[in-house]
C-alpha cells in the first residue's frame, strides 16, 4: 500500500465530462436549459420512463420545489425519518411546516412504514420517504396510507438512481417514479455525479406545468421558448432552481457511462457483502439488510456495530490503517434546531444509526488491491477483538 | 457583414476556464465550497475589501439568503423598485413579505429614492435597491431613510460588479458593499459570468455568522472545517445555496481578467454613447444618464424611445438588419401574479421602461466592424424618422 490513505470517496470521471462543458462553452449557452439539460431530460425520460424530469442545483433545491408545489402552508405536517439529511425536512420547514419524525427500522434504516399512521392528524400534507442508501422503502405500504388519507408522497431518492421497487402484484418501478414528485441528487458523494447537482422527477400530472413554472423563477419562460405563449412573464413564485449548462454537461458525460459505473460499484458492494457479511456478525455487527421488493443501487456499504463503543474502536482501527470510513446523520429530532421542536416520542432505531452506522469506502476506482487491505482489516479488527474477549474471559 | 445575426450578448470566455475546472477534477474536489471557491472569495475581499463573501448558485439565492437572513416574518413589508426582475420580489415573497413596489426616476431606471418614504409602515423591514445597468442608487438618501426607520438595506448588485457610489462626504465604496447584504449575479448575460452563478456579500457584522450556517444547508459545517467545533449539525434553517467547484473554477477564470473585460466594455460603452446619444435626441429618444455619484460599469447600453410604437418600430428595423436588440422587465406590479395585490397605485415610470426602453448589443467580443454597423443603423433609422416626418408635415 502506499502512504496514502484510502479515501471514503473519490469522484469518478469518465473523461468526457470536460469535454461536453466546452462543448457549452463553445455554443455560447452556458446558462440554464440549454442543450445538455434537455439531453439530461431526454436521459431519464428513455432510461427510467419519467414523464416530467427538471434538473436542479441540488437534491435541496428538488425537495424545496416539491413543498412548494404540494403548496406546504404554516402549520402544515410533514412525516419523514429523522435519520436523513437536514435538507429533506429544511426544504418543508422553509414553507412553514411541522415535521414528525418516524424512527427507522431495525433491519435498516429507512423509515419503520408501521409507524407512519399513528402520526396522521387533519394538518398531515404529506409523507416523504427516504430510500436509505438507495434501497426501497415498502412503498405499496406508503401508497396505500397516503390513499386513504389523501397525503402527497414525496421520494427523497437522493442515493437512488438506478434502483427499482417490486409492488407485489409484481410490477417493477424505478424509485423516484413511485410518489407524486421524486428528488435526486447528483453531489460528488453520489453515484453518478456533476459537482453539486439534482433533479424533481414530476410524477403527478397536475403538477407538471406549476413545476416547470416554479423552475424559472415563477415565470412561464418554458411555455414560451416552446412557442405556447406569445409573451413571458410574472405567474406564481419560484426561484432560480435550473443549473447551468457547465452542470448538465458534466452530468451527461456520468449518465451516458451509467451502465459502466452501475456495474464496478455492484461489484465492489458484493465483494465486501461476501467478504464480511458473516465474519463481522461474530461481533454482532449487522450488514446491509435488502428486501426482496427492493434492487440494490451499490450506493453505499454500511456495517451497524453493537455499541457506540465498538463504532468509536473499529473507525479508529481504520484510520490507523488509513482507511477513512465515516459515520452518517445524527438524529434530526436531537438536533439543536430540532430538538425543542419535537414532541417528545423515542426514536430508538434512529438513534441507534446515528450511534453505530459507519460506511465504507466505496467508488469506482477502489481498486481490488485497496478493497482486499479494508477486508483484510476489518477481518483482523474482528479476531482481535474475539481474542481480547476470550483472553478476558479466561483471565 | 456575415449571413449571421449580431446576438445581444455572447458569453466571453479568458480560455482559462476549462483548464481550471479540469483542475478541480483532478484534485477530485468538484462539490462546493473547495479550493476556487475560496480562492474566489479571497479575490473579492482583496479587491473589494468585501469583509465576508459566500459564492451561490444565483443571485436569486443570494437573495433568498438576504430574507433569511433578515428574518422576514408572514406579513413584514419590503420596499423594492417594481421595475426588476422577478427574483428580487420572489426571494422576499417565499419567507412571506408582502412587497411595496416604488416607481423609477425619470432620468434613469433606478428607483425613485423620493418615493420610498412615504410607503413605510411599522410593518416595514427592508428596502431592497436595484443598481439597475450597474448605475448606482442614491445611496445616501437611502441609508438615511433607512437609519431613520431602522430598516435593512439590501442591494441588489446583480449588475453592478466593478461599479461605485461616491458619498456626498467623498468616500467612494463599491456597489454591494454599502447596504447591511449585497447580491451579485454571475450568470452569462452578466460582465463576469460563470454560467449560472451568484454571490452574497455579508456586509452587517451580526448577521455573519448565521449567514454562513444558512449557506451550509442550516448546519456548523464551515466552522466545524475550521476546527472551532468538533462536530457539525443542524443549527438553522438553510439550504443549499453553494455552487459546485465547477462554477467556482469558471468564475476565477473570469475574475483573474476583469481589468481586460472591464476595459473593453467600457470602450464599447463610451462609442455607443458618443455616437448615439445626440443623434437619437432629434427623435426624442433618450440614452443612459449616470449620476455624477456614480460610476459606471458598462453592464449595459440602453435606449429609451419616445413611445411604445418607436421601440417595436426600433426593434423591428435593427431585427430586421440582423441586429437582436432586446427590451427589458415587465412592471412586476401589473404582473399576472402581482396585479390584484398591489395597492392600485400608478407607477408611471416603470411603465414608461417597460414599454420604452431597450438594450442594444454589448459584449466582449463584438468587434468594432460590428459596433460601427449597430451604430450605422441606428442613425439610419433616425434620419428615415427624420425625413418621414418632414416629408408628412410638408405632404
Amino acid at each position: 500500500m502506499s502512504n496514502q490513505q484510502i479515501p471514503f470517496n473519490k469522484p469518478f470521471l469518465t473523461g468526457k465530462e470536460t469535454e461536453y462543458i466546452e462543448d457549452a462553452v463553445m455554443f455560447g449557452k452556458i446558462s440554464g436549459n440549454g442543450d445538455f439539460t434537455k439531453k439530461c431530460h431526454a436521459f431519464f425520460q428513455e432510461r427510467y420512463n419519467f414523464s416530467k424530469t427538471l434538473l436542479t442545483t441540488s437534491c435541496t433545491d428538488a425537495l424545496e420545489m416539491s413543498a412548494i408545489l404540494v403548496d406546504i402552508q404554516p402549520g402544515d405536517e410533514v412525516i419523514m425519518p429523522a435519520y436523513t439529511f437536514v435538507s429533506t425536512a429544511n426544504a418543508f420547514i422553509l414553507r412553514g411546516a411541522n415535521i414528525r419524525f418516524v424512527d427507522s427500522r431495525e433491519d435498516h434504516p429507512g423509515m419503520d412504514e408501521d409507524l407512519i399512521e399513528e402520526l396522521i392528524t387533519p394538518k398531515t400534507k404529506a409523507i416523504v420517504v427516504v430510500h436509505y442508501a438507495g434501497i426501497s422503502c415498502d412503498m405499496q405500504k406508503i401508497l396505500d396510507i397516503a390513499d386513504k388519507h389523501d397525503l402527497y408522497v414525496i421520494e427523497d431518492a437522493a442515493q437512488a438512481i438506478e434502483s427499482y421497487y417490486t409492488f407485489p402484484d409484481g410490477t417493477r418501478k424505478p424509485l423516484g417514479s413511485i410518489g407524486h414528485l421524486g428528488c435526486f441528487s447528483f453531489h460528488e458523494t453520489k453515484n453518478i455525479i456533476a459537482g453539486e447537482g439534482g433533479m424533481l422527477v414530476v410524477n403527478d400530472e397536475e403538477l407538471r406545468s406549476r413545476a416547470e413554472i416554479i423552475w424559472e423563477k415563477g415565470t412561464n419562460r418554458s411555455a414560451f421558448f416552446r412557442g405556447e405563449v406569445d409573451k413571458y412573464g410574472w405567474k406564481d413564485i419560484g426561484s432560480s432552481f435550473l443549473p447551468s449548462e457547465l452542470t448538465s454537461a458534466f452530468l451527461f458525460a456520468q449518465l451516458e457511462n451509467i451502465e459502466k459505473i452501475q456495474s464496478r460499484r455492484k461489484l465492489i458492494w458484493q465483494r465486501y457483502n461476501g467478504a464480511l457479511s458473516e465474519r463481522v456478525s461474530e461481533l454482532n455487527i449487522q450488514s446491509p439488510f435488502v428486501p426482496a421488493y427492493s434492487t440494490n443501487n451499490a450506493h453505499m456499504f454500511y456495517l451497524v456495530t453493537e455499541s457506540y463503543e465498538q463504532r468509536t474502536e473499529l473507525l479508529s482501527y481504520l484510520k490507523e490503517k488509513k482507511i477513512l470510513a465515516v459515520f452518517h446523520y445524527l438524529s434530526l429530532h436531537k438536533s439543536d434546531f430540532f430538538a425543542d421542536k419535537h414532541d417528545g416520542r423515542d426514536l430508538p432505531m434512529s438513534d441507534r444509526y446515528s450511534d453505530r452506522l459507519l460506511r465504507l469506502p466505496l467508488y469506482y476506482d477502489l481498486t481490488d488491491a485497496q478493497q482486499n487491505y479494508i477486508i483484510r482489516s476489518i477481518k483482523r479488527f474482528v479476531e482481535e477483538k474475539i481474542s481480547d474477549k476470550y483472553f478476558l474471559q479466561s483471565a
